[in-house]
């Protein structure tokens, strides 16, 4: 029989939680331990925690990361924050235990051009363990630069690229539909966006992977955050947005040579939103347009990326990757039933 | 200054032509020989043979292919056959040479199903020389395998693919539309498909990689042909097809697993066809449909497949590679102008 990998979770919330899930359901996987700092996960099974219908599984949640990690392990799914920063002594730990790391970080996605300098010291960390670490996601990590990427495959030349990611965030978790500022006043939402709260991370990481994959020299990545105003009442199962109020959130990105618009990435996430696509275009030879009509569910492809992504970066060489690097597709796994 | 990867074009027909005059835009990229042995291109310059304005540039076509393989070079590009056997002794002897392979001959795409020794001889000899090979294009290659596995990386479970490709031949080089029966009656086109002279290939190999990739075991790939058959006249600049002639090929693919199909390909190739498109369908959670409008073209698109994989392949492990083991994108190359 082949050995099977062994994982260890390190964060639990929605995403950590339905990512757990899917590696259930994996029989060459095995989740042998995971990591939360939350008091009401501490200590119990984790398939309790993410309400799995068979557990228990005998595997405890833990604040104790530096035990948890000296277990006998292949890989860390790491879904903790969206900032490099927050997550280094995280990563590094993983790293310093000789285990390899996907991670949902989405500034960890394409960290080269925003943190130089904590890029060289992961990358370097992971060579000296002979391991690689990888953050994904559908966006980023997809959908904005994976796509786009393997699409431009088949171009003799690309002079133009854009992505746009329309979401209706009306099926999502009220979490998600309050995190965009959904049922704010147009004043409110301009506050969160000043004090840092409400943003997806992304764009600025997947401008500047698929800038550095088609070789443009981009000298400037701009970005702009404003509310899409709902027009007429809309109702979720969690709340109401009235006319007016805030639906969510429209953010577009930029990507500049010379002061002409190589890359445009745009964004809305939005309750009750009309006609849900991810559709990317390639201008150049040939000129080339991709549709995904409906565009890509969050948050079950978010876990799906991510656990499909185990196999590529155990099998990369060592060093920080990226999704630019790697081949992605659906990792069978033996899928359990 | 970075080398110059240095290239030999192995087969000077019109694709062959095609991807040499794009390598010859790419200033990372030199053509150091060329091999053909049609008496018309022997020992005339290469640039010549393919209609480019800037020639002559120096490189001669040369029928001795020992010779040129035995020049200084990283990797030759081979487009002579779409028949795994026909290209067995050229594979071998450019491996033989040290050289890496991108060709563009279908069967090698993904032989392991159809042609397990021949594979295993290839794989054996290139580790052995520490150089990878790769046959890829746009289908096989990229639009029917490449792009549903690619899409397959945000699918948590993949239960049924279709890949889908209308083509409207209208607009390609006169050879195509006679490879593919147009103007013919049916019972023509019929005896020719018997012949095995009409016949697009890559359906099986395409299967079997996508089948691999998502851990489907098919017990059975099946290929039917038969003509599309034109309903009104259909003019193009080398041809007209009366009503009830043939317009182009329609060939279907499948693969089965218990009896039940998990794969279905399907490719229409003729003239003034209608709503040309690539699609693309994962069924599975979730659901996924992706389209690309008015398809990928072919000329355009195989050259550039071919030589955007050439980093890829250059930067591969040693042995027999697919595309499904690699990542792909565009090639800058320092495109010239």
């Amino acid at each position: 029989m082949k050995k099977k990998i062994r994982v260890i979770q390190y964060g639990i919330g929605p995403i950590g939680a339905s990512i757990v899930r899917l590696m259930r359901q994996k029989n060459s996987l095995e989740i042998v331990g995971a990591i939360d700092t939350d008091a009401k996960k501490v200590g119990r099974d984790l398939g309790e925690v993410v309400g799995a219908s068979d557990a228990p599984w005998g595997v405890l949640v833990s604040a104790d990361a530096a035990s948890v990690l000296a277990k006998p392990a292949d890989v860390v799914v790491h879904s903790t924050s969206s900032y490099l920063t927050s997550v280094m002594d995280q990563l590094l730990a993983c790293l310093g235990a000789g285990l390899c790391i996907v991670s949902t970080c989405e500034e960890l996605a394409y960290p080269f051009r925003k943190h130089p300098q904590l890029s060289k010291t992961l990358d370097e960390a992971a060579k000296e363990e002979g391991v690689a670490l990888l953050g994904t996601g559908v966006n980023p990590g997809f959908v904005m630069d994976k796509l786009p990427l393997t699409l431009s495959a088949v171009s003799q030349w690309v002079d133009w690229v854009s992505a746009v990611r329309i979401v209706d965030a009306s099926k999502r978790r009220l979490p998600l539909q309050k995190k965009i500022g959904a049922g704010m006043t147009p004043d409110e939402f301009r506050a969160q966006v000043a004090a840092g709260v409400i943003k997806h991370h992304g764009l600025p990481e997947s401008i500047a992977m698929v800038a550095d994959g088609l070789g443009f020299s981009l000298d400037d990545i701009s970005e702009t955050i404003e509310p899409m105003i709902a027009e007429e009442v809309i109702k979720t199962e969690f709340l109401e947005v009235e006319p007016g109020q805030v639906a969510g959130v429209h953010q577009v990105g930029r990507g500049t040579a010379a002061g002409q618009e190589k890359i445009f990435m745009e964004l809305k996430m939005y309750v009750g939103a009309k006609n849900p696509a991810d559709t990317v275009v390639l201008n150049g030879d040939p000129n080339l347009t991709l549709t995904i009509p409906g565009g890509t569910h969050g948050d079950v492809a978010t876990a799906a990326v991510v656990v499909n992504a185990i196999p590529s970066i155990l099998a990369a060489n060592a060093g920080l990757r990226t999704s630019r690097d790697l081949p992605l597709s659906f990792f069978p796994g033996n899928a359990v039933g």
